[in-house]
């Protein structure tokens, strides 16, 4: 095992990475903004490096300076959490060059997957279904109309270097074509700096499941089950379960065996999800590969008792996975609710300020990640994450009571903060949620009928 | 199920009934003395009803206050928690006659295994393995000899009326005997309102085991798996844990098939936990029934996925047990340490004052049970259980591991207030405890090598 590692995250995730260091008995040294230099999640840090001012590009997404408090620091390896640098494979390759060990997939792979039309080529060589689309970049705007004349629409235009749900627009009729994929391409352009993009057929009214995978330097590829994320905001999960509830006898091993045969056919390394849309005749499609550990880990780990991030250290270290595909028992009902720092009552605005009173819920089979407490300033530098809350039981409907509970008994107020623990109440408490028959345009659907 | 709850305790057990009312869909109503007026565990109440000054006497132990809030707000039930009016029988007859569930077994069961005497022989008539002694009350210290001598010495004298560790001397000289026997009944007649000890063959190094039972009134009883509960201090637990590691093979099955047969034979309705003692030679003992919830069952819970709270409402509503006994696969290794607000360099004195910092241990598979917080006010009215922490892995290495990063990172501070964490901690690195060779003398045999 490594003797140090730097995490290069802030928030919930450095705190979790930071815990399944040290139950590791590895050291630990954090990076911080200016912004997050009173956080809370420092505390859990053995040591801390402050690498910049607030803006991300300056910190979080600056790879010069985290190196350097790597190299100074002397750590082992680096594990980059999720957004900011997880999936960026030239940060893999420069850690590589300084004699580190990013804990992620090999560059190569990273760099295949982010690519999200290669992506959909290596899943669908592996024999995973995809939509109808183009599997490449499209040249123009007239070429965009071709394909989506030839696939029907409605069509969705996608970011080609995009992911987590951002830099795609959906089309509906071959008018509204040429100003989506001028808009697409430039907010591609803006986003991840590389404006190309593809076209794809779009689902109306689809489940979003998705597949843990965990695989290791000798060739052993294991699936730790399905998640559904169906309850989104502009693609933004806000509820994610396991496992998939109410889909078609058999349909998620099925998704589940598919992701192994994806994994194994990129040469997966590490903790990744397959991302897939389920559409309403049973039917399944891969969308993309997310190469990093995802927000919402915690519910697998709550069902099938593997500590996701730890394995990521092992794997990274060089060691076999402490399991085999057989030990996977996964057991009950797992969900996570994402409270975010946003005001519902105004589009979900994210809202900052300083936390004065910060409880979270505590109890069986109740678990909350997140770097909150009372006095955490909560700026508009950052995502608005603020905690998950996380709840097992042995059935679904147990497992809604009990985050109900554990979300009403959440006391967060501070001057300015607003949260999504009253939406995340009221979702619950929707009946198409309860009876498992809600899919990605549930959370719109509400909001429109308000 | 019931539409109310009274919920007669406090502290973390009063949190924890609440959460479980409140997953039910059960109001609650939470009853405190005039100490507890500020308590963060009255949060979770739906009603709170002030019921005396800070004497237990006077509150938590005084029947009338309690029947008078319960009937005048209309629930339907008492759940005593654990101490206090716990194990009770008249209070149980009291709830009775005023047409109030008391959620616990039966009072005449209740009032047999409350008279230990009376336990040893409903668990030798079951077959259950009893040390050498006296099944009866001891009329005097020459009666006490006597025995002492036919079973040979070191004998124990307990309270008839006793329980939780307290009320028992050691003798180990025949000499020693009339003064322990004359204290021994003095302590008892001032703990527990009853004189009568009885004396039993006393084991110099066990291991104490035990085993959570739940029985409905259908005549369902299973076994949830045995605990080990060896380290004491002062017959006081201070680390528990399932499975029980370390013991011979198929001990433990057979220890928990006597506890079923011993809750069948006594018409054991509810949550109880027989206990066990384990000798060098593998041959076990039953020495009492906890006819209550106790303080480490959450260490079951989290190895079993059953809420033991939960069924504890639902038997006592009448429903049956809502899984059978081959549903109860344990899975793992649970460890639970109580931080106690006592001083480990002042022989465990309690300590009092206002809790300033309390900042929980979380991440994965750590749960906290506690109504600590900031502002906490410790007083010695109470016991000194400050909070619980209880952590899961898939083995009891990784659990330790675990455990001690939870541990250190709890963050509890004050005037006036120290915690046993340290000496958790200083415990769980001990060589014996690691390789569960530890008995009940672990505790005592390293304070007396400082």
């Amino acid at each position: 095992m490594f003797s140090a590692v730097l995490i290069a995250n802030r928030g919930e995730i450095a705190l979790r990475v930071a815990r399944a260091c040290r139950e590791l008995g590895v050291r630990t040294v954090m990076v911080h903004s200016t912004a997050d230099r009173d956080s809370p999640a420092l505390r859990l840090a053995d040591e801390c490096v402050h690498i910049g001012p607030a803006p991300s590009r300056r910190s979080y997404l600056y790879p010069p300076a985290i190196l350097e408090a790597a190299l100074r620091t002397g750590v082992d390896a680096i594990h980059p959490g999720y957004g900011f640098l997880s999936e960026d494979p030239d940060f893999a390759e420069m850690c590589e060059a300084q004699g580190l060990i990013f804990i992620g997939p090999p560059a190569h792979v990273m760099s295949r997957l982010g690519d999200k039309a290669q992506a959909r080529e290596v899943a669908s060589a592996a024999g995973l279904p995809v939509l109808p689309g183009s599997s490449r970049a499209v040249e123009n705007g007239l070429e965009a109309k071709e394909i989506a004349e030839r696939i029907g629409y409605p069509v969705i235009i996608k970011a080609i270097a995009g992911g987590g749900g951002r830099g795609m627009a959906v089309v509906r009729a071959g008018r509204e074509l040429a100003r989506a994929y001028a808009t697409t391409r430039a907010a591609a352009q803006a986003t991840f700096g590389d404006g190309r993009v593809y076209v794809e057929r779009f689902l109306e009214s689809t489940r979003h499941v998705e597949v843990q995978i965990l695989a290791d330097h000798h060739g052993n590829v294991v699936s730790l089950g399905e998640r559904d994320c169906s309850v989104q905001r502009r693609r933004q999960k806000l509820i994610e379960e396991t496992p998939a509830t109410g889909l078609p006898a058999g349909l998620a091993e099925n998704i589940c065996a598919a992701a192994v045969r994806g994994a194994r056919a990129c040469g997966y390394v590490g903790a990744g999800t397959f991302e897939f849309l389920v559409d309403d005749k049973g039917d399944f499609y891969f969308i993309e590969v997310n190469s990093r550990i995802q927000v919402e880990h915690p519910v697998t780990e709550m069902a099938t008792g593997i500590d996701i991030v730890a394995e990521q250290l092992r794997v990274a270290s060089g060691s076999p996975l402490s399991f085999r595909q057989q030990d996977v028992v996964p057991r009950g009902v797992a969900l996570e609710c994402r409270v975010n720092a946003e005001d519902p009552d105004r589009d979900f605005l994210p809202t900052a300020g300083l936390v004065d009173e910060f409880v979270p819920p505590g109890g069986p089979f109740t678990r909350v990640d997140t770097h909150g407490a009372a006095g955490l300033r909560v700026t508009a530098d950052y995502d608005s994450l603020l905690a998950k809350v996380i709840v097992w039981a042995p059935d679904r409907e147990q497992a809604i009571a009990r985050m109900e509970r554990a979300l009403d008994e959440f006391r967060i107020s501070g001057h300015g903060i607003r949260t999504t623990t009253g939406f995340l109440r009221e979702m619950l408490g929707n009946s198409l949620f309860r009876d498992a028959k809600h899919t990605t345009s549930l959370v719109s659907d509400v909001l429109d009928l308000r």
